[in-house]
């Protein structure tokens, strides 16, 4: 069925595989006004381009953002955005490695396995290609978000064993360091493990972490439509992500209530809370403080080691993966985070304007 | 807006409070032909009721399912089933304790942000009662998925510090035990850490694991509507839940490529898989080996020590919980999230029926 | 599949049949606040109960409605509203006639067709009572918009060759009349040709007509989700409905456009339309004028007078329907009609608070 | 919102203004495996395309249609088809007349009132030319349905006064009129009558008819879904349409229920009806007879007499529109509502593979 349109409200839908002609997105129901153009977009699809630094592929990906409708005299119209990037790197590969067998750790046999057969040319519609979509729509998200008081930071929380100290967080390292760390120290230790890693033809998984800050209580509703279960699912739909924890997340399940509570203050008459294990949501709603969220993500699949595998002819093989594959996946997923929290958020956000009676009787009798 | 209806084909929609008159469920889409009765519901709310053992509250709730819809000569019609369970435990407590302040842990804080005002006798939909439907509407869609094949097995796998030994995995004793672990050894233990959590007036969290056998390779849909993504998203909108994870989960981000992958292996002329990191999902879709996901649950928020909080005057005070409350919620939570792992699948089954070309020509073409 | 939840925000679910142990509805999304208590529902579930006139059927159906959840201190919480009318008046008919062949006009065949089977019991599921859920939702969609300034009301426009008089509109006749007419000679006049009907054990249709005051400009989406659109399906989705009209309707395909064009006219500063052709709709969204939509209803399929059928052994046969009939459905759909236009507008009020940038900065910045 | 979407499995989002770069759709939940190209589109949109005839606008639009994604090998991958129409006509004309008044008849008005400003260039978002996106995926919907032995096809049933005559029903006249008129003779008719009302300076309205042969029963749910309520949507979703009728339609409300109820019949073992005065729809779901749907169109809104209307300044002012403009719009919309009847038909099919239990345990236990 369709698996490809994300949002109640703000709804996005995105179409593309690695190797076809374009990849691109159809942001419906983005409200009117909004001063947009390609550069806002652009820098966004920056954040995730390859062949930017030693643990990225040398693949050149220009991906270069068109918008196609939506626009008018400079502002969003309130008709669907329609964002275009053609693939302009795709050279016409050997594929016939990969069309006869199923590479361990990616989609290759469960697509074969629902649809019959499968695009084979670079991954098709599982590649990580597909996520240009959702970052050019989260594009648009963040800017929004940013008018209304409200921002998304994504960042590299762990490369293997390696992790950021939170003493020494350094906002600016996210954009200046290859592996997206907000701490130098940690981005010059992960390097050499991945450099370790590369000479060892495999791979390291990793975790992204992402924060939002000037989220007001009430986002999110009860239920099966609570804030973290959407966030969970916005967030486990990116390929390789095998665990989203809010806030103390896995912690939770060893933690007493009586340190996993956080208590309530009231701060020049305001509501706060003291610590914030909960990481900004309770019973689903925010809950005014900072949003906290992370991702679990896998290895990369293609490594040049030699796998087990099966062919086509059903036969066991064994396959070396050729080509150019990044070490780590986690860098180049901390801006694809950022996109589906901001979707997320924005979607609850529009969605609560209508929890009370007074907001409609207010908008309407004004 | 509306956050009480899950499922795009298989659709229920839940309601109703903790002390209200009656909680229920309707269950829309549900295929016609399926035999059914009260006492295939009956059996799974029987597994979430409190009061049955040293460990969950002695409240007395009789929870008796009626169904009130969609089944005529006991086979479900195709029209929704409607679900009942009138409430008959709420005692007219006195609620001005809560009704005031805003319990640490708990969607009182929320609630009153996003609506303006709560209902706050026992939680109101907030409360775990809220999960009856779930579980009501889960027993339905196991059966259904019983006939297609497919069991689905929810049990704890740890509370606090006190995991179960994989290598002990007694199936009989998740239904024996107190704390549903299929691990008699683990159990006894988990009884006696659980017994000193009420002695210290505090509560403990833990893990629940869910595994489904006999899923064909194919359910799920690519990109925003991945099976692991929906799973996540199922899992997560239970009160509680503050981490999933998908196979290895958590994990992945430490672990290398070679050995992350799963091999493939042609067995007998089928394909299979000579381990499971990946949690029987690849690219969003299940490959045919077993499922496993795993939801964290924090300790239950009400506890009997004092704890900060603030009252309607915004007033900082101090309050001690009073009440009936488990020291634990994972136990509860095993059939919940069994229930709704199994909306899940079918809900995702039922749209693969769509996937080719051939199966929609064979359906009408016959 | 799911065929039983309408709207997007405002959603609701209705479920129950014929002969079952109750109807009921759930409304979820609805916005906390409001103040509402059953008899709100109860004035309009009397307006469609039958028994109470010469031409509808002298079965006294009581249909008192209770309100199970989603109220707290006379306001609802913003959690779901279930809403339940016990069936009382259903006897142990003698149902082997209908049982065992199909009745022409109603669903009989299609039911069997699409489920395998069906309940038979006075329509099941296909019955006119499926509307006491859209009426009693309905309700509180009018209360919501009676309080945001918009009025919305149904009459019987005709009844076969019947029509009211516009010149002579009673508004107080629609509630006081049998037929729901506004207009006191056309009552009289349809009466007598109903009286007509019935000694021909016959029946007739006629046409329902709603008006929408006070609904302000800029309600509705362009393309798949017009204004327009969506009450067509609201009012199409009402049983024995077989055409929609907006404004003129079936007038323009015979209109120049020198007619229908409805000139602008700026009167004290703010736009109005010299006529009202279009039905207060203009590229799928309101104009700020009055809204004109017309339901054609067919007559009732139940008669008397013996029918040519089919039987389940594939025999020829006639049959002659037994029983209590209504001569015209019209008088009782009059009040669906004004619930599914209600239910329509309020959703679509809802998803406009979102239209402009402005709009949510407004609201998140104040 | 978002209002570009339409669908449940088989789910197309439409994007484009007349005047912008491009439009398209993305068909998300399409079958793998259909053998699809270009030219099984470009044949769709030739049909809707201006520039052909007398009565259409001499503006020259090729409309080449470029697929961008969703195919490999000549087939449907299961993936979103994103489909891409280049606007090639658009000319800097002078919009300064449209950009500072009113249209009457178009949505300027109410596009200004909800958005807060609007794209002025052709109509925008509004313009016939949205339903560009329709076209194309409805081409794919009916290489579909051709393939499930499922056939649509529309016409032009009468213009203004003029009207076909069944008996004289030539299915080839449809392609080869310039009025897509099934009837060589009214097609005569109807030219001399647009050659008069282009004289005038007016417009003028008519009807659509679309037919479905080879639907089996079953098709299309109980209460919302009803088949024809998602028929009635998806015609009056298109631009200009004020009504819709299934069957005999508006005759009905003036019928008597001897007329109207078709007779059931077995004929050779098969459950017919001897008449198809419901159109070949009961109590919401398909009855295996023909499907007759129709759209009551208005005149073109653009005529060249002057009109009153309102400028941005809010004075009463005069226009008489320039440019080029069809005299009656019911020819191109013959495609539109031909797509959009495959559309809704083909989701209603897919759904309703799901609705019995041995649909389920047949696919999954085979």
């Amino acid at each position: 069925m369709a698996g490809s349109t994300f949002g109640t409200i703000f709804k996005i839908t995105t179409w593309g595989e690695s190797h076809g002609k374009a990849l691109g997105v159809v942001i419906d129901g983005c409200p009117a006004g909004l001063s947009l153009c390609e550069e806002d977009i652009q820098r966004y699809l920056d954040r995730r381009k390859p062949g930017q630094t030693a643990i990225s592929t040398p693949r050149k990906e220009s991906d270069q953002v068109e918008i196609l409708s939506g626009i008018f005299n400079g502002r969003t119209t309130g008709t669907p955005i329609s964002l275009l990037v053609p693939n302009t790197s795709q050279k016409s590969s050997d594929y016939s490695q990969i069309a006869s067998c199923y590479r361990p750790g990616h989609g290759d046999y469960t697509y074969d396995a629902k649809y019959g057969f499968r695009d084979y040319t670079g991954g098709g519609r599982s590649s990580g290609r597909e996520t240009i979509g959702r970052v050019a729509a989260g594009a648009v998200a963040l800017k929004i978000l940013n008018q209304m008081g409200i921002s998304v930071t994504a960042y590299t929380k762990s490369i293997g064993p390696i992790s950021i100290d939170m003493d020494h967080f350094d906002p600016e390292a996210i954009a200046a360091t290859a592996t997206c760390m907000p701490d130098r120290n940690a981005d010059r230790l992960a390097l050499a493990f991945l450099a370790e890693c590369m000479q060892d033809r495999d791979s390291i998984g990793g975790v992204v972490e992402c924060v939002v800050d000037g989220l007001p209580a009430g986002a999110g509703d009860p239920v099966f439509e609570k804030l973290d279960a959407n966030l969970a699912k916005a967030l486990m739909s990116i390929g390789s992500v095998k665990a989203v924890e809010i806030g103390d997340g896995v912690q939770v399940s060893k933690a007493k209530g009586s340190y996993n509570n956080d208590p309530f203050r009231s701060v020049h008459g305001k509501i706060t809370k003291k610590t914030n294990h909960a990481g900004g949501i309770l019973g689903g709603i925010s809950d005014g403080s900072q949003l906290i969220i992370r991702a679990h993500i896998k290895p990369t699949p293609s490594i040049f080691s030699p796998q087990e595998t099966v062919n086509q002819d059903m036969e066991n093989i064994e396959i070396a993966i050729k080509g150019r594959h990044d070490p780590v996946i986690v860098p180049r997923a901390v801006v694809v985070a950022e996109a589906m929290t901001a979707l997320t958020l924005l979607d609850a956000c529009m969605l609560n304007m209508t929890a009370r009676l007074d907001y409609l009787t207010d908008f309407y009798r004004k």
